[in-house]
Parts: C-alpha cells; structure tokens; sequence
C-alpha cells in the first residue's frame, strides 16, 4: 500500500490522534456510534442532496498509517510508543449505516452512522466529515442549476476555480449525481466515468491572425465542434461561423455556437436568428459566463433560445452557501446514549432512523426516530458496511446513484423543489420516544 | 513515476487537449506568453496575497501522461495516434516568471507569466488557475483573520469544511504562509512541516461519565493540555479546570480552557476571572465556533481576554467572497502581442511587468508595464522556472514565503491592510507604453 495522498491516514486533527491516545491509556475502546448530520439548511435551499459516501467507504476500506506516517508522529514526541505501535496495526473493523448517495435529506436527519470502536470512530471525523461535507455542498448546490435548466444540458466547466483538485473532481462528480450531463475534467472523466465535453478557449482564437481561420481548422480536426464566437464580435463571430458550416457542407462538423460574454439573452436571440435564417435550425446555442441557477432561470423566462449551460465558478463553489454545519457526534458509547447540552447545539441521544413518509409518490414528512423503532414509512439509513465490508448496498455505483437522485428530486414537493425559499419548510419531526430518551438524559445529567 | 492524483497531467480541460491537437495538426507551436491574473477584488477586499506557485513549480516539473492516460484518452475515440504519440513525450520546456509566494496583489497585475511552445503553456492552464486560485483565495481571507487577531495566537481548524482534501492542505499552508501560528490537521504538518495543535473534542467527554474524570485522564497524558470546558455548562466546566489544576500542581500540565459555544466574549470575561480568582493567571483562554476576522475584531474591541483563536470554516472556505476572477490568458503568440475584445474583458497585450513604488518602507503604488520597460520601483516578478527547471528563486521555502509575506503585509498602507473598504483603492496604473499597445492593437483589429 502507497501512501494516497488523497485518503491518508493523516489526513485527521491532531486531536483526534491524541484522544485515541487517552482512550487507549484509559483502556476505553467501548463501542461507539457517531452520527454524521447537518444542523441548519444554509438560507435559501430548501434541502440537500447526500453525497460522499463512497469515498468515505474507500477510505474506511484502505485505512492504515505508513511507516512514514508512524515516522513522522514519533518526531513530534507527542505519543507513547506503546501507542505508536497500537495504530501500526490499526484497520477500520465497525459498521457503517448511510443513506443511499443522492438521497434528499433534511436538518436533524442522520446522513451516516458509524458504529465501531470508539479509537476507529472517533480517529475517521475529520475525513469523514470533510468528504461528505464538500460533496453534499456541491450537490446541494449543483441540483438547482439542473433544475433551473430544466432539462437543458449543464455540463460543468469550474475544474479551475473549484478549491483545489480534490474539488474539482467532487464538483464533476457532484454535478453528474444530480442530473449535469457531463464535465469538462478529463481527470473525472477517467476517476468516474463521466461524459467529458469541450469547446475551444479564446486564446486559440487570439493566437491565429484571422478568427476565420481558427474556426476552420479546428472544425476540421473535430467532429460536433462548439465555436467560441466572441473573442472580438459576437455577431460577426456568428456570421464567421455560419460562412464555416456553409463551406464545410458537412452538419456533423460544427453542432454550436458558443456565447461567453456580453448581454448573453439578447445575443443568443440575435445568433438563433441568424442562423435559422440561413437554415442552421440544427445548430444549437451553447451559453457560460459567471452563470448560476439565478442568471439561467432568468435567461429562460425571458425566452433566451439556449441549448446547453456550461456553469462553472458559482456552481462549483456553491458561491451562495459554501458551506454546511456538518457534524460527527457521539449519540452512543458502550450501549448507553450520550448528550450534550451546549447552548444552542442540541444533541439527541442514541442511535437513530429516518422514516420518511409519501403520499401518491411524493414525500409528504420525515420523523427521527430510535434505530429499533418500526415507524411508518421507508427507512432511509441502510447497512453499507459490516465489519470493515461493504455491503451489496455499499457497492452503488455511481449511474445508479444518479438515477436515485433523479428519483428522490422527482419525488419532492413542488414547493421544496423550486429555487425559492419553501414557507413551510419540509416537515421533519422527532419520535415520541427519542425524545422521551433526550428528557431523560437531560434530567440525569442536570441532577449529577 | 506513478499516477500521483495530486499532480496529473488529466488535471486539465477537454478543451486544453483539442486546442493542443488542433495546433499540432497545424503545425503552430511557436512560443508564447500567458498571464495570470485577476481582474478585479471581491467586495471589501483590498487586497490579495499571491500563493500557489510553488505548487504550480512542482506540478510543472513532472508534467507527463502516463501510459494509463493515454489509453484512456485514446479510448474516448478523439485523438489521432499521432497526436497521442506526440503527448506521451510531452514535458514542460518553458520558462515561468511569478511573484514572490506572499506578495501582495492587486487587479490586472500578472501573478504567473508563462514563456513556452503553445502546447505546453496551453495544457497547463487548468493546474495553474485551480492552484493559484484555491492558494491565492484562500490566503488572502486567512490574512484578514490573522490581522483582526492583532497579534494573537491563530490556527487553522478548518480541515473537516474545507473543499476536500487538496483545500484543506492548502488552507493549512496559505493560513500559516500569512502568520498563522500552525494548523489542527496533521498530513499538512507532515506535508509541509508546519506545527500542529489541537485540544479535545466534546465526544471524548461525552464517552466519560464524568467531565472532571475525562479531563484529569487527558491532562495527565499530555503537557500543555487544552481542556474544552463547554460540553455541558461553561462555567461548571472551568471550575472543574481549576480543580484539576490544583490537584495535579502542574502548571506545564494544563495550558488553556477553550470555549466552543455560547456568547464567547462574556464566558471569557467570567473565564478569566475565576482562573486569576484561583491564581491561574498563567491558564490562558483559546476560544472557537464559527469564528472569522469580523467576530474577533468585535470580541477583542469589545475587550474579551482571549489569548488565541481556532479558526475554521468561515476561513478555509473564504465564505464572504470564495472565489477570485483569476484567469490565464494568451497575450503573445510568435513575438507578437494579442488581445481580446469581449465587452467588458479588456486584455493588454504582450508580456508585462508590475513596477512598485515605495515611500519611507511603504508601498504607494504600481504600474503595470511592458516586461522590457525601465520603470522605477521594484519589479515584482522573478524568473522562477527556465527552460522547465526551477532557478533559484524558484527554490522558496514556506519559511521563506512566510517572512516575504510579513514584510508585505507590514509595508501596505494602513487603510488597505484593514479590514474595510480603502477608499480611494490602491493605485495600479499602465505605463503609457502599454497603453499605446492596446490602442495600435485595437485599431488594427478594428481594421481587419
């Protein structure tokens, strides 16, 4: 095994490192459960869409420290030896409970449940966290450009302004679980199988001396070619570009026009125009520049004749909500629930289920409830990993988890599903007797 | 030389692979000139701080395809075998100019110029702003978190909201690059040797059944312990401090409380005077929770005692503004000057340099110029890379970096290195000769 920088080990807080310690010193490896959940919808989404957990699987499935990480910890003179030793040899052995990737979920609802050694589940936090995290984020965020589109292609084009290459690759992945047709990252193309798409940069254009020339070359070279056509004049860009498809002869060679700047509504109107007059119907309108879920319902209510989107920066930023209040948290240790009572951060105890409730294919409310009750409703937390195994339900691969998005998105209520913010909120509740267990819990913790 | 995911040449846009047959099948690869920079600030920033060359250096100088993307790249039924061919020898021949990591920025002021055949400076451009986007953004919020801590202890406690793996290691580095004092995640301490810190989570109390227990456990397996007083009640959880303190009469033992929740500026005002009431002026108070550069500015204006500050989300997402309109783009192609005239994206032409200007040891502004002009002031880019091998100034360590920085942040002008809006901004002006440039240019497109 070579060290992975992309699921290392190391890849923790320190603190998660140092408490292992202690709970090592204190022989406490008791069983722990951990729930994986974000607290608060960021202000104008209306749900999130669960991704991620496969790459927490993948992790869990490799986990091990080098002897260069054992290395590198035996210089900082933090650990004992005997502890050193101890994690040599550690693997993830727990159980992992998710729900399906591309699964809606709500505030409160546990999106991951680890049960396993507490040294194990506690040491995971920070990737895990960090992993469903970004890819929930981008997701959340990717979902409401598809919608705005409104069956129109997305592909992603923000590999560059994506935080990092990690990023990047999450923003590919993300996108395509929720419905973009595909990216422009050759990397996750090959990582995930994602269709790959491209058109042609302005400097293409710029380093020939003749803009004619440029389109020619290239449309010649490609087949289903995308012209950019406003490096110097988007309509003379278009008249080039149609003088191309008329001397080519051939429809398989130019399939668009690319608009990039400018007022994009008015001149996606002017180019259709065009090129329908001069019989190019076949020839579509391909649109980008600082596009977001906002500018493209905006470009389509005011009857913009666009084909395709390609969305970059603000999608694969999630510019508007860059992050989520994920957490991990302790609900359970050595069979008994555990609590926390800081202001503002209620915590229920105990191991939980979902139970989400449709009325005539449509989700009509949510309940949390203890894992061991039997409420109506599906369940939405399934068994993905066994001992350190995945599971026949861990192993999804990723088209199916587009298609159960794609379901799940279908499946909401008008009302949660559209841009704008859904006054009332989906309705999420709490069993009686999980929060008969919180009282409880809190009673004896305020009388100790 | 193995896939590094990290580093691959597959990191890049389709259209980056299609531009580069195209110039091949033309046979056009002569050298040229592409610009790094950004066009103007987010909202309320003055500022930026230029971070990710080295990366950039590095991806640089191990660019190639590997057998495994190649097949893939031929699968996908685009690429003639003679092109493929030809990529399976690339490697990165040219020379890069860049600023020093740390210098401050501004709009329009190449961060990275690239000098090479065009296939080579074209394929790069996805690594390079990916890199220099997520390095230089996230950098320059980290700056204004460490400005508003005046002084103060700050480490990066982002890593779980982070945008992956790659943003959390490169928010370690960009917020330790500008004066934070290290980082909670251990792989970037490894990674880039920067000192790490942590404290102990909520959990690891949460598993004990009594608090008082789970500290004394933790305080006598490490010195300098810091124990998270908040899971239950705050102030119970400092008098609990205070005890173990005195019992244990160790004063290398317990070195801060931290406070994680609740109104953190009147807990560390009742913090601090239970810990002097008990004579434990030397327990020092570190405080988190959704922290950035705004609430530590209210907390220590409001007078709260706190001597140190974890900082995460809001910092290593750069939630206010988590994007910079950075781009990279052709300004010389075969000797000649290039431009583009895209409504409202004005690009000069031709290779360039940034002049500053300095008054008594403070920066009062700058002029972009022709790269071969003489102006006065200091030059700020150096040639980093020639020939696809680093030069000496190439060869910056973080430490180095680290202290440039320092030195830049100290020499800006007070109004630009606060926190509000400047006004009037930082003057960037463009030497008349460049100016002239544009003009020639515009009127000989204009022409043809």
């Amino acid at each position: 095994m070579h060290d992975d920088p992309l699921h290392s080990a190391l890849f923790t807080d320190l603190y998660e490192l140092t408490m292992a310690e202690a709970y090592d010193a204190e022989a406490m490896n008791k069983q722990a459960v951990f729930e994986l959940f974000f607290r608060k919808l960021p202000a104008g989404r209306n749900f999130c869409v669960a991704a991620g957990i496969d790459e927490l699987l993948t992790y869990l499935e490799s986990l091990h420290f080098s002897e260069d990480d054992i290395s590198y910890l035996k210089g900082r003179m933090l650990f004992s030896d005997r502890f050193l030793e101890r994690i040599r040899k550690l693997r993830f052995t727990g159980d992992v409970y998710a729900v399906p990737e591309g699964t809606v979920v709500f505030p409160n609802e546990p999106i991951v449940q680890v049960v396993a050694p507490v040294i194990e589940a506690q040491l995971i936090e920070t990737f895990a966290i960090n992993q469903l995290h970004v890819q929930t984020v981008l997701a959340s965020k990717a979902v409401r450009v598809v919608t705005a589109a409104a069956g129109r292609t997305v592909v992603d084009f923000g590999s560059r302004r994506a935080h990092g290459v990690d990023a990047a690759l999450k923003a590919a992945r993300a996108s395509y679980l929720v419905g973009a047709a595909g990216t422009s990252l050759v990397l996750a193309g090959k990582q995930y199988g994602i269709p790959i798409f491209g058109t042609m940069a302005h400097s293409y254009i710029q380093a020939h001396d003749d803009e004619a020339v440029a389109f020619e070359a290239f449309a010649r070279l490609f087949p289903e070619t995308t012209l950019l056509v406003d490096t110097y004049d988007t309509i003379q860009g278009i008249r080039k570009a149609i003088g191309l498809v008329r001397k080519l002869g051939d429809r398989t060679r130019v399939r668009a026009v690319r608009l990039d700047s400018g007022d994009i509504g008015t001149l996606a109107r002017q180019s259709r125009q065009l090129l329908d007059e001069a019989g190019l119907q076949h020839v579509q309108i391909f649109v980008s520049s600082e596009l977001d879920e906002r500018c493209i319902a905006e470009l389509l209510a005011g009857g913009a004749p666009i084909d395709g989107f390609g969305v970059g920066t603000r999608m694969v930023v999630s510019d508007d909500a860059p992050h989520l209040d994920i957490v991990y948290k302790l609900v359970e240790y050595d069979g008994r629930g555990r609590i926390k009572l800081s202001p503002r951060k209620v915590l229920y105890p105990g191991r939980k289920q979902t139970f989400r409730q449709y009325q005539d294919g449509r989700m009509i409310g949510d309940i949390v409830g203890r894992h061991d009750e039997k409420l109506a409703g599906t369940s939405l937390l399934q068994p993905v990993m066994v001992n350190g195994r995945r599971t026949a339900a861990g192993r999804v691969d990723l088209e199916e988890a587009r298609a159960n998005a794609k379901r799940e998105i279908a499946a909401l209520p008008d009302a949660v599903r559209c841009l704008d913010h859904a006054d009332p909120p989906y309705p999420v509740g709490v069993s009686d007797r999980l929060q008969s267990d919180l009282n409880d819990l809190r009673m004896k913790q305020e009388r100790s």
